[in-house]
């Protein structure tokens, strides 16, 4: 079958197109014929440097897939059948979906619906889960409160506003391109912060009263992870989808008796955690998808010859929403 | 009425006594006559640097209090009248109970179980909140995990065995004295790390396979915070209660999902946000101890006269349980 492969690790023009086996399934997976994949990301940083050393070429990236189902191993058959539509995440410790076929865990895929083709049901999963555990699970968003989310034009941050807002919170947002203002204020942000023009740490104390806002949703990190820690209130939480930022949260948030959350969703898979919890999860967004409650934005289709163009999209920074990966017609 | 006074910051002989004006209650106070009060870390802090500079002498200082109401804010008279045996906790930002009399917000008092007397009321509130929260509403530990408890011995350590217990859980926790060890063990400690012959990190993963545990409370700060990122378990959680650890969490917990809690439970009073729900916390706790399931162990009582010897004691490190304060017979 075609994949794309990364030999070494390096810049996007280490992907290349090759012919390699067609991935042999566990009790635990269902082999997926890749109608449509996506990035995200996390395949830059695999891509860039092994995710900090933890993964090593040869790599097929693609994290995100949505497909049809082919063969199912053992412990699947309560869940899928051959011939079902199915969309989902995969481990990063296996091969992913920049292929014509991949070896998926059962656990962590949900039936695609209908209402929505490959495309925009393969760019869902990781940040649809992402801003999902963040919000809900981790940060626990109730109705009638404020969340403060970084990048709410990005591929995860406008799925977050639509879930905070499903929620019943006030979301208030920062971007700065013409697309990515339209977007946020089309999904209902209820403040849109122009990061280039005023200082998100000022608006927020304005806004506020000097309060700060309970709840932070990061998806930027960095110097925005470090400033964040200036305009949460006491017993706040920040959950960042970003390993970085420079500060010790520490001497920030003791007395504001805060929580940082490091939410990386890739871990229930990777160290056998109730992935299934996750399928759960996706589950429930395919339902929102079907009552028209939740869409995501796609902003690019590529296909899988054009992965090295999507990967440097994606590092560009300036994508709003997904790029979809069309793989198979 | 008497009252002992730190008019500047320093080591404990700052601390005289001294005749002050006695307090007048606000509408949300209530005056309680102080039968005890209780040594705590925070006092210590407060008299050396304020907290990090929050607070300014001259300080009257004692955040836990046991007594008699001998008068009722207007606010506070649904719950208590003249003459109620009370114990609750303070505002760092008001005069302490290490005097006569001390003003009370009533948000955070409660009835005192007749089943104990005030020392033993008085030495419970603060420690016992910051146990609470931090493992029943911050980790929410579950019946069957395990928690790893830093300093099972301590003043909050020792009743936070006693809380994971109650709730199902499995606990290690580290000791080093004969006294911690025999208290943890006696509390039910499912596992006790001597940490000054072992290394906890690598008991840990001995104890686990390598897992880690999913639930860490630190009372301890540090180097042993710093090292807890090492034996956390992906989708853990980590609770401090003590400002410090020099390293950012960021880089070890990112990959694993992990949560850190920074609890300080000053915060709700000092920013006003619902404090009420930790004086419910504390009946709650009033029950548990009428019911003989949980009870604070008091290894030394002195009297206000010998607070300076308290703190001095509090600063040594080597407290098993509390040091409880007598005011009055």
């Amino acid at each position: 079958m075609k994949a794309l492969v990364a030999n070494k690790l390096g810049e996007a023009d280490v992907l290349q197109l090759e012919d390699v086996k067609k991935p042999e399934i566990n009790s635990n997976q269902i082999l997926v014929e890749v109608f449509a994949t996506a990035m995200n990301p996390v395949d830059t940083k695999a891509r860039k440097h092994g995710l900090g050393g933890m993964l090593n070429p040869p790599l097929v990236l693609g994290y995100d897939v949505s497909g049809i189902v082919r063969e199912v191993g053992e412990n699947a058959r309560t869940k899928f059948a051959p011939g079902d539509e199915v969309f989902g995440y995969l481990s990063i410790f296996g091969n992913g979906a920049n292929a014509e076929y991949v070896a998926a865990d059962y656990r962590t895929m949900a039936k695609k619906p209908s209402e929505i083709n490959h495309v925009e049901a393969a760019v869902l999963p990781l940040a649809l889960l992402t801003a999902w555990e963040a919000l809900y699970d981790r940060i626990n968003i109730q109705a009638g409160e404020t969340v403060l989310i970084h990048a709410g034009g990005g591929g995860v941050g406008h799925l977050a506003i639509q879930l905070a807002k499903l929620r019943g919170a006030k979301v208030v947002t920062t971007a700065s391109s013409i697309a990515s203002i339209n977007l946020v204020r089309a999904l209902g942000a209820d403040v849109v912060i122009n990061h280039r023009q005023d200082d998100f740490v000022k608006s927020i104390n304005e806004l506020t009263g000097g309060k700060g806002v309970s709840a932070i949703f990061d998806c930027v990190g960095g110097e925005v992870f470090d400033r964040s820690l200036d305009c949460i209130s006491p017993c706040g939480r920040i959950a960042t989808i970003v390993e970085g930022g420079s500060a010790n949260p520490s001497s920030k948030l003791f007395f504001k008796n805060a929580t940082v959350h490091y939410v990386f969703i890739g871990a229930p898979l990777m160290y056998d955690i109730e992935p299934e919890r996750q399928g759960k999860i996706i589950e429930q967004a395919a339902k929102l998808v079907a009552e028209n409650k939740l869409r995501a934005h796609v902003s690019h289709v590529l296909t899988l010859e054009q992965l090295v163009e999507a990967h440097k999209l994606q590092e560009s920074g300036s994508v709003t929403g997904k790029i979809g990966i069309k793989v198979h017609n």
